[in-house]
């Protein structure tokens, strides 16, 4: 895939020597400095990411870093927007498969994903609940997207829209989220955890009323 | 209950002007100043919770403010702890109902709770992201004992004990809370959220396997 060679996720820079003058195209640096940063989130929160660490590492100068991002504030925003939209990519539904093997490879690669980037997940869920409004609008943004995604499933499958089945997808989102990081299951177990999410997934849309108007509860 | 006498929680004290002078014994005095500090949760965050403002507030110094919480950080953490002591406890089940009434007020409570200090909780949901480690204990503390709380039904229903129910009541709290936060509905239809609640609760933990070994699923 283009953006994952862009962003050169195949190779861990963080764990190499300083690529110190290596002569880089704006875009593939500023890629390169946004890997960076997405690498550093397994081991610090959004907060810790330091643009001198950060400059140091990528070797460049601090003054190029501030060219790039503007602030530190800047930059982390770029970082949650870069994991965001590489999240968001990987597990996105592929049309050409029927609803339940589409959803079912959704959540296999979502459970991946969060999985295989534990530590980087938990600090953007609690980016969530940063001071910087932006980094929440990019967090909730996210959530919004997968739970746009459900619904969008839903009407596939004949589900009525409604207040309560957009609560009910919104709220599932944060369920899956909290299920996976959790999830203290080696590798094996994956497939376990995915089927789980499956099939809550469908028990809460279940509980969704078919209609606004059936109060007819005790 | 006496929690609520000493919190004084009958009385809008951010309403009123500064009770300035007047004679508390230090435990009230503390109580007081934790009261305040919910109730500025409605409109601030955490990190906006000013000691200055706070003792100017209450009609005391600013010294006396670090004499009952030695810090900022000392009274954050307390205003969290008294908030997540105070939700726990109205939204404690009682044993002396029958398991499906007893889930019922509870969630009838817990949607009442968060429907009528909806600032406040959201402002504390966005705590357990705070950069304060103690902070984020005690809110995840409080997730933990709700999930507890689940458990201990669930031992009551008969269903075995395993991770996947344990991770399931985990999140489902998580579930509830963004469900909640995220109702848009007028006053009347609270019923319908708790009903719902009630029926995903149910679904989510029917969702979980019986038992470890049956692992036979494609």
């Amino acid at each position: 895939m283009n953006t994952n060679q862009q962003f050169g996720s195949d190779r861990t820079l963080s764990g190499m020597p300083p690529p110190r003058r290596t002569r880089l195209t704006p875009d593939r640096r500023r890629a390169q400095l946004l890997q960076l940063g997405r690498e550093l989130l397994a081991t610090h929160t959004l907060d810790e990411l330091s643009v001198d660490d950060l400059a140091e590492r990528a070797g460049i100068s601090r003054g190029l870093m501030f060219h790039y991002f503007k602030s530190k504030q800047g930059f982390q925003r770029a970082v949650v927007e870069a994991a965001c939209a590489d999240f968001l990519q990987r597990t996105a539904p592929d049309t050409a498969l029927e609803p339940v093997p589409r959803v079912r490879a959704v959540l296999t690669a979502f459970v991946d994903y969060v999985l295989d980037h534990r530590a980087m997940y938990v600090s953007l869920v609690r980016g969530a609940a940063s001071a910087d409004e932006t980094v929440r609008e990019l967090v909730d943004g996210a959530r919004d997207t997968q739970a746009a995604r459900i619904l969008a499933g839903c009407a596939e499958f004949g589900y009525d829209d409604s207040p309560m089945l957009r609560t009910a997808a919104r709220a599932w989102v944060v369920f899956a989220e909290e299920a996976v990081v959790g999830w203290q299951h080696p590798g094996e177990d994956r497939h376990r955890l995915a089927a789980f999410l499956e099939r809550t997934l469908m028990a809460v849309l279940a509980c969704v009323e078919p209609a606004e108007d059936t109060l007819s509860r005790t």
